[in-house]
């Protein structure tokens, strides 16, 4: 690893300067007018990638190229393979006049690289194409096989990506994925995250009276469905913030000890938080701590309420129906379809026999988990603190990433998921940067990384 | 009487006759292609009056014309003075083609006379007026100095009346007021309403984070907005429908033997009514029937809720706040701002202490009460059995009438509502009408009323 070491430690303002060549594309996936731009950026990235000595294609899809860089062609598949995933589209800059210097003119200030895309997500992914590099260019024997899968449409939430996996399942089997694309809490705190909570959607409509009533002729013999709603609503989690409806927490798999330590582990400032929230006090599952309540326990959320008159002054009606919209965050191992069945069922019995109820199932997705006990996870972990000097946290992500999932069925194989953005990165926000001291770290962390998985 | 008697039977014809002619002016208040109908219609009131034998004003005013007709000119104010209160302003029309004979072409079919303010509110206050012609045409002594008091702006809540009803307090100056503009439940049932329901409004907020949070990476460790105030609704009123504010019952006046009895006397079909309001069950105060749910008994109705995201399909957040809008209805003696009073100290109680509360104070009329023993009022009733030949019922009103209070808070005199119209009458709707055989029978309980009030 030495002459790793080395060759980054020597080329680290090269690092910095090919990344800033890289985010100097427009490649905004959302508008048409860059969708040169697009096309331009995936040409130069496979261009860069075989100067480096990789095999490169820009595959052509219905929307956006996509990109795959891989070492393949040097080997013969004996060794294991792994793939690394990022995306080269960025969230649209606008609204420009908030950035300090242009989003598409990259700028160094004060020891981070501004630019849009810096670390959402080209920064994040060139840290492992430059690993890479270190290993090829001082004719370092890779210890395993890579296939970089690098889309265009993550931003916009294309299905090109889910059509290549499953075109291309054979080439792309492989021992784990390796995603840079979630965060980590600060340069003392490098993280894998291995846990996602899963969502499940429904809405529920009480229907009472066929029309919305005057409640001077009406009000006071049948039952008013706001109110309706609202005692079924209330029901739903008891003064302690747990969810009553019986069985949803049957599947739920114990935070172990470690995982609590490990959670305890990770900063959090209760009054700076309640500050940036604008709330008077938290509220949460009684017994647990807010890094757990935001990422390891499931929730009910009402995300919408609809009722009656909404307009300006007041109107004298008992409204004809209630409703709301809600979905639930769920963790390992709850399986998000019966989820939303038991929770369906128990809101019909809870509907006062006054009123219809309607309920409505919406969108699911399972919540995922891998051992952070396993050997890739340790092998990462192992990298992370090689890297950083620091002993490595464990995050659980409060909300879904999709290509995790696809990545497991479509591929049936794990992710890893070491972020490389700090929290004031400003990710889809003016401004947006990369630390590079975390670029730098990030690269090292890498070049350790396919050694470690190698030996796992 | 006898001599009366027969002119009301020898004129019927006449009176339906000139009922149709007054029918004819399209008086819509609403719209301002009929202003010049209006004053029209004010003018022909005025001259029809003069040729029975009244002292009559057109008063111009900010809006449409109120019109007084009196027989205040043959005393000189030794008899009782009262008013009688109706209007010749009618509802707009529209839409023209659901009516089976033109609105303002009037049409009598099977004993009812179709037309646009038939019942609402020419037919019911020239019924009075035909008793008054009866007197004066026979040259029988009138008991009692009338006054009727017709306004424009009765359809569009104009405040013509009031500044009047002030400007003009010691001509007004009565021992009480009649209006015919409510109900009846049919022939059988002529009806004195005695009390009205008051109303209170007003407005919570619960507030919680400073905007709409991600679900996954906040949900769980801070209290939804929308659940709080779901809660919170739900402890507003208990199992057995009882508003659970303290002292919120305090001053409302309990319904006596008599007052139950009568109430109990008003058709009411539950079958009916619940198909017609398309519930599947009646839901109430425990311990009362519907007719007094609805007329007698305190109410707390949501009018509209509002929270977060309310578009299509779903949206993954902590909505930032949730709102309801309320109001209530009041019966005697509450009184409607200290009621508003004590519900906003008990919902703001009710407010976790992770959440903000406001609660914005709304509209209030105080309920209104005549006793249905008062000397006046037992006058009513014996004119109503008179006239119809069946013992009266005794309503209470669900809503508010505004000019009621106008009536006892400028005049400090009491109003006695002698409805005329039944329920299938159409009022506001296409084919409105007023029942032939209630006109004929409403003006003889006006002949009766000025004799029996007069000896009360």
């Amino acid at each position: 690893m030495k002459q790793i070491s080395d060759y980054l430690e020597t080329n680290n303002q090269k690092f910095v300067e090919e990344l800033i060549e890289y985010l100097r594309f427009p490649s905004v996936s959302a508008q048409s007018k860059h969708k040169i731009d697009m096309t331009n950026c995936a040409q130069w990235l496979a261009s860069h990638g075989r100067s480096i000595g990789l095999k490169t294609k820009v595959h052509k899809t219905s929307g956006h190229p996509i990109v795959t860089l891989t070492t393949k062609q040097k080997t013969n598949g004996s060794k294991p393979h792994f793939l690394v995933y990022g995306h080269y589209d960025v969230q649209p800059p606008e609204p420009l006049e908030l950035w300090t210097s242009s989003p598409f003119a990259p700028e160094v200030r004060k020891g981070n690289l501004f630019a849009r895309g810096a670390s959402d997500n080209k920064g994040q992914h060139f840290a492992h194409l430059k690993a890479v590099e270190a290993y090829l260019k001082t004719n370092t024997e890779l210890p395993c096989d890579l296939t970089f899968l690098i889309e265009g449409e993550e931003e916009v939430g294309g299905e090109a990506l889910v059509s290549f996996l499953k075109k291309n399942k054979r080439e792309l089997k492989c021992e784990g994925v390796v995603v840079s694309d979630t965060g980590m809490p600060d340069l003392k705190h490098p993280a894998l995250t291995y846990a996602l909570r899963g969502v499940a959607a429904l809405e529920v409509r009480i229907e009472g009276p066929n029309r919305d009533l005057h409640s001077g002729i009406y009000g006071g013999a049948i039952e008013n469905p706001a109110i309706a709603l609202s005692k079924l609503l209330a029901k739903m989690i008891d003064k302690n913030g747990r969810i009553t409806v019986p069985g949803f927490y049957n599947d739920v798999i114990k935070l172990s000890a470690y995982e609590r330590k490990q959670m305890a582990r990770i900063p959090f400032n209760e009054r700076n938080f309640k500050k940036l929230l604008g709330v008077k006090s938290l509220f949460g599952e009684k017994g647990f701590t807010p890094n757990e309540h935001r990422a390891a326990r499931p929730t009910f959320e009402i995300n919408g309420l609809t009722s009656g008159y909404q307009g300006e002054g007041s109107k004298t009606i008992v409204p004809s129906y209630a409703s709301a919209k809600i979905t639930m965050r769920l963790v390992p191992n709850q399986n998000a379809a019966k989820i939303l069945r038991i929770v369906a069922q128990h809101i019909k019995k809870l509907c006062p026999e006054t009123m219809k109820i309607k309920v409505e199932l919406g969108h699911v997705a399972d919540p995922y988990i891998v051992s952070p006990k396993g050997g890739l996870a340790k092998a990462a972990l192992k990298s992370l603190k090689s890297a950083f000097g620091h002993e490595p946290v464990l995050l659980r992500e409060g909300g879904s990433i999709p290509i995790v999932e696809h990545f497991a069925q479509i591929l049936k194989v794990d992710t890893y998921l070491l972020g490389l953005a700090l929290p004031d990165d400003n990710l889809h926000s003016p401004n947006e940067k990369i630390d590079l001291e975390v670029f730098k770290r990030g690269i090292k962390m890498s070049a350790h990384l396919w050694k470690n998985f190698a030996e796992a």
